[in-house]
């Protein structure tokens, strides 16, 4: 894996990823795979709304189907037939959010494996996830059967998966964990992604994961930790605290210390607004399932010019009655074939009957707009009026 | 509406039906666009497919999103943006089957308004239709409410609605109804369908429907009655009798009474065994949800060379457990973007983690397995080898 700058402005700046299926440009926002395919949309799909890069999670996909038998197929590129550059994340987050997603009642842990655990009731008031120096143990949702993942294994099932970039075996830590846990899951980490970089696939581009939670002492040295390894990019995980203004503050003090030529990944983020600040502070890649989780759910995403706000964090929930005989489209801005071709009436009604072609139509408006918001931020970084493209978004 | 025979040997024939917006071969098959989408796929699909007609269905287009709403938005071809041949049914199957299906324990009554309608309760213990000599009253599975449809009722929604060809309101009688009730039907059946001829819009072509149940005299009644009126095609419908057999008589009985100028659409039938005894018989059109409903079950279509039988019914069943590591694609002979791209293990492990992206590339597969399929009959007949093409799929 390669990584240019093309043009940098203080921390702002666009660049350009290679790897051994192609290129990718920064910042970018990097649609989520779970399971091998992203949700709705086929990889056809994925070439027409040019996707350069996809992340899969190596924690379902070892689950299901598994990652031998994804080996067989001849990796993850051939099993789904997408020949653009893949990102496997570790695991690490999916297991420890199970297990503090059910400590704390906090997490992104609402996935289907997860919803699928809880109608098997293999779950039920068990302890999710336990963690000592060599891994973590955990439940398999979907069966029951106690599953262990190591920094080792992780590098073994992603090696089998395939990715052209894979990220290091960390341990997330709640937005609840006190200091004292998170440093202590801080060190462990550390020596995990050592382990990580001895086992890797030499084949493959390993990224380091900083971790830390919100505390500037644990998020600086973990970052001069993974800044003196032999990584080839970075990512910024765990727990971002508890405003935006703590996200903030956790990359002004990350990023500084990060090399600059090589590229950072704040991982699961993906909201508009978030993309404006983070690329301000210097985040190369980004990915997150909000566009087709939210587009399950109705929220389609508008720019200003059709009504998107930092209030309505640029959606609107097509399910509203407004909508009912509304004959534009979703975005009259956009350009992709959902908005050319149907109204929001008609999203609207497939959408109240839970009609399939709902969830595509409106998860490929999505996907398609991340992309091209993103086209727009690139541009404006290289044609020097981002400050001016955030005002006219975010009003500030 | 325009027909043209184009082949004819004895009852097998191929023919065009031509209008206001396009022409499309026959015989046919007739994807079902139940509530203005077919299930899974987008208008663009449907280009792609070569899908040169579809039926969506008038009852469920009444109830939600309304037909009025449709007509406000220009009709259903802008609605769900297809500029191909739409029909609508009347809305006399699903209104029946609702009542035939509680008394009797019968019919194709599991479609999801229905399931909804169960989920909430608004049905419990009640009988859902009744029928007098204007119309009939049935509770609406959505909402509870009491909703009136009468042949002048289906009429004007089908004509708000806009579709090209649209079919009379008739009374649907269940396999186990005696002849008695089934003459008495058809009696009415026939009052309604002189109504229909009266009342709807001379913008569309009106196909009048057979009906009669399983009883001989009944059924040449009935073909005899529609024959003699100024339709423009005619639907065979209801009760086909409790076996293949007592289809194919049906059919022998009614075709050769009805006009050979007119086309034959016999409804609600669509399996590769049925259509090849159906178009031997003088069907010119079906129209059918099983590809679509069987592709969301898991089953998909293949052909002999790719193992399909009439014992399998030209279907496996991708959640079987040989299907893991399988990496031919789901039919080896088929055109498909889905065969040419996917493996039979890919399909498998998206359909068992019932992702979004199988229920499309499954739905693509087996809409375009019967339209390749149609295409071939028409070429049997057109080039008179339709009894070997039915020799090497049916074996008989």
């Amino acid at each position: 894996m390669k990584f240019r700058i093309k043009n940098q402005d203080s921390q702002l700046r666009t660049g350009i990823v290679r790897t051994e299926h192609g290129k990718f440009e920064t910042p970018a926002f990097i649609p989520v795979a779970t399971l091998a395919s992203v949700r709705g949309l086929d990889s056809r799909d994925l070439k027409k709304l040019k996707v350069d890069v996809i992340l899969a999670n190596t924690y379902h996909l070892y689950l299901r189907p598994g990652d031998e038998l994804i080996r067989r197929r001849g990796g993850l590129h051939r099993f789904m037939n997408y020949d653009k550059t893949i990102i496997t994340d570790s695991g690490g987050f999916q297991v420890f959010s199970l297990g503090f997603g059910m400590e704390h009642g906090v997490g992104k842990i609402a996935d289907n494996i997860f919803l699928e655990g809880l109608r098997n009731k293999n779950f039920r008031g068990d302890k999710w996830a336990k963690v000592d120096e060599k891994g973590v143990s955990f439940k398999n949702p979907l069966t029951g059967e106690i599953v262990r993942l190591t920094p080792e294994k992780s590098m073994e099932i992603q090696s089998n998966l395939g990715a052209d970039i894979i990220f290091t075996f960390d341990e997330c830590t709640s937005p609840l964990s006190d200091k004292r846990y998170t440093e202590e899951a801080l060190e462990r980490t550390h020596r995990w992604e050592e382990r990580c970089l001895e086992s890797y696939d030499r084949k493959q581009s390993l990224f380091g994961i900083v971790q830390g939670g919100e505390y500037r002492d644990l998020r600086i040295r973990s970052a001069r930790f993974v800044a003196d390894k032999d990584f080839a990019g970075y990512g910024i995980g765990g727990s971002l605290g508890k405003s935006k203004e703590d996200m903030h503050n956790i990359l002004e003090w990350v990023i500084p210390v990060l090399p600059e030529e090589k590229p950072r990944h704040l991982l699961g983020i993906g909201a508009v607004e978030d993309i404006f600040n983070s690329v301000e502070r210097g985040v190369d890649m980004f990915d997150c399932v909000a566009p087709t989780r939210w587009a399950r759910r109705g929220h389609l995403y508008v720019s200003p010019e059709a009504g998107g706000t930092v209030e309505n964090k640029f959606r609107i929930n097509i399910r509203n009655a407004g909508f009912r005989e509304d004959d534009e489209p979703v975005d009259k801005s956009c350009n992709c074939f959902v908005c050319k071709n149907y109204s929001r009436s008609y999203l609207r009604h497939l959408q109240s009957a839970e009609d399939l072609t709902y969830f595509r139509l409106a998860s490929y408006h999505n996907v398609n707009f991340m992309l091209r918001f993103m086209e727009k931020i690139r541009d404006s970084i290289n044609n020097n009026y981002f400050r001016e493209l955030k005002k006219e978004w975010l009003g500030y």
